[in-house]
């Protein structure tokens, strides 16, 4: 941590500062420039240190060398994070692919959904019961009986299963029908849910807040990390920029950032990421070739009448079979391994668009 | 609402899209234009009526001329909305004042910053009890002695109190002790959090998130209404762009905008919005001379060394009572009523920086 | 200057940097902190310095602590810059009132607006001759006539004026005929229009560009100071954000902030700023309140039918002298002196809107 | 286009408008709805109609339909364009990479590097003469020279040859020792410069500005197309987001909708896209993946040492012989063809980083 000092900082206040900085039980190292006076701070710093130094007279500014995250940092866990849920790898080099409706809607309909996923390949089963909406006057999802209908498809066909919770007391249910609980984007920073999933094992998929910095998604992890969880995947899905044409920006530089920063799987929402079905496929082929661990896609087998509306974006059946299919080369180009069991193409001719 | 078509739509495509939409109970009207077609639909239609069509084959795009928010818009609610809290008005033409600190951090700090507030000429006390953190390992508030402490000081020196409730199962003790709720940025879209502060009439702040558009700030307001709470103010407290001198960046224009569109008062706060203290007298005079109907500020004795780190934002005592006295004539020119009484200058002498 | 290296860094390669740094001849300092080692560069260095040991192996970031601008600092130059024009001061505690038409039209026109904008009580009458259009089949303006008819405008009725300038080869024949050179915001990093305003000595208003940072404004304002012409002004014109509701986002905050870091007066154009008539008004006031040195307003005695199609930001005459007559007490009020003559209201009554 | 009506508009005021969009020689279709009225106008109308529509009195918005640039687009140019160079094809399934330094600095230099990018596979030699930066007293390029020294060099090796242009006077010395003119990002809407562009033939590769929206970034390309020179190649180069990890933020989602919206060729620059080099490597196969037609890298054979500080974002020549090896692959299984003839890797040991 480095603390730089107006220009015209006094040579007391420089003294001052010191003896604040060793009071805390770190060194101080004064090191005079041109215009000004910056001070290193050597040692480790309790977390507060850096905010007190920013607001004190004659500090300018106090920039951070080490990281304000330790748990998800690579500094100190260098090898890739693995979570293997029965049996199903997730890290490293495996890759992972999870598929499904935004909203379970019905029995059928998500298991259904659920045969068409593991034909396809897919090890994941994807679907949300509880819905975040923008509105209160939208669908908000069929609650825990969707939770029960999509763990039943899964065990059913073979598959894990994802579902979105929303809020701290409704953790413990969705963990015990899901295989992985993911965090929304709106909830990132839902500082009191992130600490109930600290307490749990149960994997997470952390997805990015959609104005996040690389920092704050991953402080966000280290929430759930520092509880005692350590099964945390990280979920980019676009993020806000002035651009209205998609839906959000897929920041597709985060994989090998976060990747470089941290041990924690990468996963890539190409779905919400870019909101139109036909940007699904090319931006899935360049989330693998950019070293994504996997993706999470959004494959209805009517999307025309989604109930979210979320159809718009989402895979019909026999075009969510053709890119794994693809994947399935591409991942290997990348020295990734994604050999699961695909069903032939003719298996979807009836689901096609 | 209106559908616009792809350009090479066929006859038959628009007639299956125009049964769909009069199947909803509404009436849809075809105008066809050189390029494209544009189906508008006239009537009230299901809110999920446009995310439906928004997916169907065909249809390029879907523009809702109708806002998705009602309670919340001035469409329908011609008059400004006035909050009454035990006789301190708060919308109108109306200006209010909360000043304090940004976490409570014992009872002689709140206590001595109370008697300050009052002495300026502030109507409610601020401060915070829960404190949302980025990283997990800041300082978190004090919990529910400092709601105790800032009530007591609160009703000693007789200021209304705000504070922030960050998660649903807290709203009612939060509301037992404060007057004001506030619903902090990352928490502008905790849809339980929402509805539940809709389940009671305690007045509630809502900020509006770092990355929201105006659009779902209002719809976010929306859910807190449709609940049954009426009392609902907009607190505008910078959103985040590419700038990095300041913490964010205060968007004044929010101000005259949701007055447009809302009946609801706005608040603005240019302590969070700048991050600096040296901007926050010119970022309220500049909120006020927009047409703010209120400020919240943060003012701290001993700024260097809060607990939070938010003291580099923080006015002093001086600076406070300085600033609420200009405001006072800045208020009048702009027909705003902010006549409190205010202590002497003097009465602050020993809280100078 | 500082360089922070590599956590893994080796002390050879320590020694090696530092022997680069010195051979530059300055001075650097090492400091070795628990896991990382900054070296402070203390010394003037050549500007590209940083560059070079941002891009050495080892090197993880390089902070600069001085300015990369010198001139347009207020470092180097603690009193405001005032640029008198014909007697017109800007800058230091002088309001001034730029208003006119989006693009001249013809004579008529701006001889009429001319005349409105001296009645209100305005200095510099604006105006744009060459206009910088998006799409190349919008009307670009009337080219040189255009200055001919300002200047007569302006002349006749005691008017400084000011115009776009878009290109180096047009500075010349602008500059005969405007008091004022506008550099538009798609242009304010248009290196070579910067050199060459440079080498002239008619003052500049600098438009910031709509995504710059304040950092990257005031180095491009440093272009033209460094070429020898001081009379540069800052111009705060809103910038590019999420937010769609605004054609952009007035920043406000830009105006303490680049007050602080520069000498230089700044302009504020609510007009462009909000792009919309009814938030002209007060975001006027606002940026009056932040302490703005002026602004420029649109104004037309048409509207409906400006030939730029920015009508729709422009205010009627009447709403231009009723604010500007707010304005004067507003200015008083923040330590601004605007105290020139205005025609009473009923002057203005035919332009009613 | 549509126009949409205040709430309260009024019978009279929608009979004018008609009347006014009549004038114009196109039709208005009045469609009633609940809250507004929807005024479609069918026909060609003028593209100011727009403008003029938005700022009338009545209107709250006006959407347009139709695109507002034609020769960028595919609806009026379904085929790819395919930009032959010399028998180098650039557009369609083929795959042109362009490597080379960020700025041209010695004879020697810019002739190893050519050397190298063409051991390497590649066919186009980037490298600037004259160079845009942000502040006046970094290092502007060599200006002519460094232009004479790239084309024998790309003459000598078998490449094309790539160089930015500045300022339209600045066109026709470039044309005559380039084979592509390269407008920088912050000229994107420089619009003398994209005029007289407009004038020649010679390939342009238009970057997009770092905040242009798609819409923007095509009617810029339109401005060339407008003035008769066909040979236009877009390049996405990052855009500007709160993210400050990275140098920009590269939107790779830009490479599928370019290509839907128009049939020009779309290139990507992972290297200002990122400002990392290792980020390079990643990033150039998610571009290729994502369907790009090319890639610009920057590669230089001392990047510590690099005039303009850029070398931090350039490979090493054995990075670059290895991303260029590993291409090939990726290519054909995306369906593009880059079979250029390539030298073993021991031709790049010694150039190993």
């Amino acid at each position: 941590m480095i603390a730089i000092t107006h220009q015209n900082i006094t040579e007391e206040r420089i003294s001052e500062i010191v003896k604040y900085i060793e009071k805390s039980g770190v060194q101080a190292h004064v090191s005079r420039g041109t215009d000004r006076t910056v001070i290193g701070i050597i040692g480790k710093a309790e977390p507060t240190l850096s905010e007190h130094l920013r607001q004190m007279k004659g500090v300018e500014n106090v920039i951070k060398i080490s990281k304000s995250y330790k748990l998800a940092s690579r500094d100190f866990h260098p090898d890739d994070t693995i979570i293997d849920i029965k049996g199903v790898k997730i890290g490293g080099d495996n890759l992972v692919i999870m598929g499904g409706p935004c909203a379970v809607e019905s029995p059928e309909q998500i298991d259904e959904i659920a045969r068409l996923v593991k034909a396809a390949g897919g090890q994941v089963l994807r679907g949300g019961a509880f819905k975040p909406r923008t509105g209160p006057y939208s669908f908000q999802g069929v609650g825990v009986e969707g939770l029960k209908m999509m763990a039943e498809a899964g065990k059913k066909h073979g598959l894990l299963t994802i579902t979105e919770v929303m809020t701290p007391e409704y953790v413990d249910v969705c963990a015990e029908y899901a295989d992985i609980l993911q965090v929304g984007t709106r909830n990132m920073q839902n500082f009191d849910l992130l600490r109930k999933l600290g307490t749990i094992q149960t994997p997470v998929l952390l997805k990015r807040g959609f104005s996040a910095t690389y920092d704050e998604f991953l402080n966000a992890a280290e929430y759930i990390l520092a509880g005692g969880n350590p099964n945390v995947m990280l979920c980019e899905r676009g993020i806000r920029t002035f651009e209205q044409y998609t839906r959000n920006t897929l920041d597709l530089t985060a994989i090998p950032v976060l990747q470089d920063l941290s041990h924690l799987p990468v996963i890539s929402d190409p779905s919400h990421g870019t909101g139109r079905r036909e940007l699904v496929e090319p931006m899935s082929k360049a989330s693998v070739a950019a070293g994504a661990n996997g993706l999470i896609v959004e494959m209805h087998t009517d999307p025309d009448n989604s109930m979210t509306g979320d159809g718009v974006q989402s895979l019909f059946p026999d075009q969510f079979a053709a890119l794994l299919k693809d994947l399935e080369k591409l991942a290997e180009l990348v020295g990734k391994r994604f050999d699961t069991e695909k069903a032939p193409a003719s298996a979807f001719e009836t689901w096609k668009k």
